[in-house]
């Protein structure tokens, strides 16, 4: 076991721990692995198998038989181990993922009835109202028009939601925050169909409508922003959208709840007020403390999850590497700073580069655990400025009557045997 | 079909044509799909099937029945519809894709003894040679050091070697260039891996070995630039590697030949000069216009080609999206010029955002095809200066015993029913 002395802890003159060769080395002796020196070499080798000829090659690579990766699918907020007609929602496994990007088919999905498969060459996009020109599109005529990509975040605004009232230790960080994931998107921006139909100056709603059978539709208000960064994806990580998350036509809106990323879009209208549909009404309205319902709560706040080590893992004492994800519907992540004593104190995790707009940031920070329980929390900042509440605040602000928008920041506890759970704080 | 007046080309002051939602209106007429206006909307969306509850929602994402994408395998070039266990390569449908990610699946390979599944658990990595401190790591052991994600382009030094002598007009992009990829890549920095270790002064050389049958091996110079951009990757695309790409870790080579990152990496040996592995001496060695063959052409030249409209695409007269991919191991791609008349005159196309150094950059640009016969062609230029050569220039230098590092300008030639073809120039 690893003690904190100064020659593990490597401290630099603000007292900050940094990542050096000198402390992972002192350190690593608690490492799961092999990490062996010199004469050693030999015998760690003496069980890796010899050499042999590889499978055919393949129209497609899978993944190799080791890895076991997959989402899961939910009925309602903890409802698991389901009759798969009854999911409503399925979690990214943030956990097993690196990097930002989440591979197209582990991207979380929420729908409100099923996943169609629908047919391209039928599918059309009607884009009506207050415009001078009324226009139908195909998908065809969206790949011929000018293209963006971009890589964001979009984020279910029900993501979360199991900590709310109540923390189930045995939740994993795919429970409680994978409703959120990150893709590189493809399609058309909004302003280049807003230009090409004339919208009229009053027009400053837009309805977007799904072709699912719930016929989700939501009404967005064209806020400059929204002009210049929403698009009509029909690209996803390089290839067209998996039906799950939309195909043949998605609408992406950066930074903005992911119900108003409507999939499987087949309408636009627009005009000069919200059209106050049943997903603004009865559904996606916000109940706050007071009992009163908040309406068009779009933007998705500024928010962090340690995913590494995370709920039910178990961990040994000594070095580790602590690491995780941050993202902002504001702007770009600037800082994330993490706490391995239930928030006492705070130090700043190293940001991976290139931090996108609007898209997950990949945060890390070597950590010597000294096997004394304890808790570890991370919260992030924005280039607005804005700081991820802590639990208390953002309950004192925003009450428990709520079911969305839920950003506080996320503990986990560690126990004498370096069991991980999840706590409220 | 549309002629080329101004109301149509509307190019700017320069006489570049620009797009605008004048041309695009104007020009649409020709498009193959239903852009069509007021009234005849309903018509349009009169054979939209009716709304019907989709799939069941899963642990993955499938694609859409209605998508067929994959690779082709390939024997030696212009060898395909071959017995799989033939294939030494299978090349990227770079013609089906969009921005810049390629699908972790359908990423291209290059292999000498097929796929090989590792078991993660009994994979090992031996560092040693000339250094202070020899480690044997697995896999668990990359995972608790410092990571960075970094999205690349890796391509193979063949790639282009279908069009050397000749060009068979019936060729895809797919075909002539599909051995060239972009993935986010995850992994800890050979820096962290060399201070680790405590390379002796004069080992400036680095073997890398692959613990595929073949055992492709080779000698790196370890250059500044080498060992600041060099990575030990573990997961691609936000997952765990496939097998096809090296798991359960390869090395990642910034802007060097494919074969340098080695894939299901077991060793990396320290010295103070190159192995001279068959591997950079029967084979990866480049034959010169006077017959003599040079070693260590490590570098990926300044590159790109248009992806749509290419080869066996059939086009009608009218509004055309000129699309494609650049690429560059110098850096990033600054400029990209189209020519739509067999390289007399270039215009500049638009490129996408973020260009990122040794990535793919998708570029694009509005064409109204007149509906003569003409060729289309794309050049790159780099942050360093590097303009892409055409074919002529880059043959009179190379001469054409070569098989390697082809980076000539792709032609594509459209005859007066729309059919492209593949050209030499």
């Amino acid at each position: 076991m690893i003690t904190q002395d100064d020659d593990v802890v490597d401290r630099d003159g603000a007292g900050k721990r940094r990542l050096s060769r000198r402390n992972f080395i002192a350190a690593s002796t608690g490492l799961a692995g092999s990490l062996v020196a010199g004469r050693a070499a030999a015998d760690s080798l003496a069980d890796v198998p010899p050499r042999e000829v590889g499978a055919d090659l393949s129209g497609r690579s899978e993944r190799s038989q080791y890895v076991k990766i997959s989402r899961i699918p939910e009925a309602t907020p903890g409802k698991r181990n389901i009759d798969p007609s009854d999911a409503i929602n399925s979690k990214t496994p943030l956990d097993k993922l690196f990097g930002s990007i989440t591979p197209s088919d582990l991207h979380y999905e929420r729908s409100h009835s099923g996943v169609p498969d629908l047919d391209p060459a039928k599918h059309r996009l009607l884009v009506h109202g207050m415009v001078k020109k009324p226009l139908v599109f195909n998908v065809e005529d969206l790949k011929a028009m000018p293209s963006i990509s971009r890589t964001v975040f979009i984020e279910c605004t029900g993501n979360g939601w199991e900590n709310w009232k109540k923390a189930d230790p045995d939740l994993t960080v795919q429970n409680t925050h994978g409703l959120v994931s990150t893709n590189e998107w493809t399609g058309v921006p909004l302003k280049f169909i807003v230009d090409l139909i004339g919208k009229e100056r009053d027009s400053n709603w837009m309805l977007a409508e799904g072709g699912d059978a719930a016929g989700v539709a939501r009404s967005i208000p064209l806020t400059d922003e929204i002009l210049n960064e929403a698009f009509i994806a029909y690209g996803q990580n390089g290839e067209p959208l998996r039906p799950a998350h939309g195909f043949p036509m998605r609408l992406v809106m950066p930074g903005f709840e992911g119900n108003l990323n409507i999939k499987w879009l087949r309408r636009l209208k627009f005009g000069d007020r919200p059209w106050m549909t049943r997903w603004e009404t009865a559904r996606y309205t916000q109940l706050q403390a007071d009992g009163k319902a908040e309406q068009f709560q779009l933007r998705m706040d500024t928010n962090s999850v340690i995913t590494s080590p995370s709920g039910t893992m178990v961990i040994k004492p000594g070095y580790q590497r602590i690491t995780g994800l941050a993202w902002s519907g504001h702007g770009k992540i600037t800082r994330v700073e993490i706490s391995t004593d239930g928030a006492k104190t705070w130090q700043d995790a190293q940001l991976n580069s290139p931090a996108l707009p609007k898209a997950q940031s990949r945060f890390q920070m070597d950590w010597v655990w000294d096997g004394k329980p304890t808790k570890i929390v991370s919260r992030s900042t924005d280039d607005k400025g804005n700081l991820q509440p802590d639990r208390k605040s953002f309950i004192a602000v925003t009450g428990s009557n709520a079911l969305f928008h839920y950003n506080a920041q996320q503990t986990w506890s560690i126990d004498e045997t370096g069991r991980v759970r999840n706590v409220l704080d």
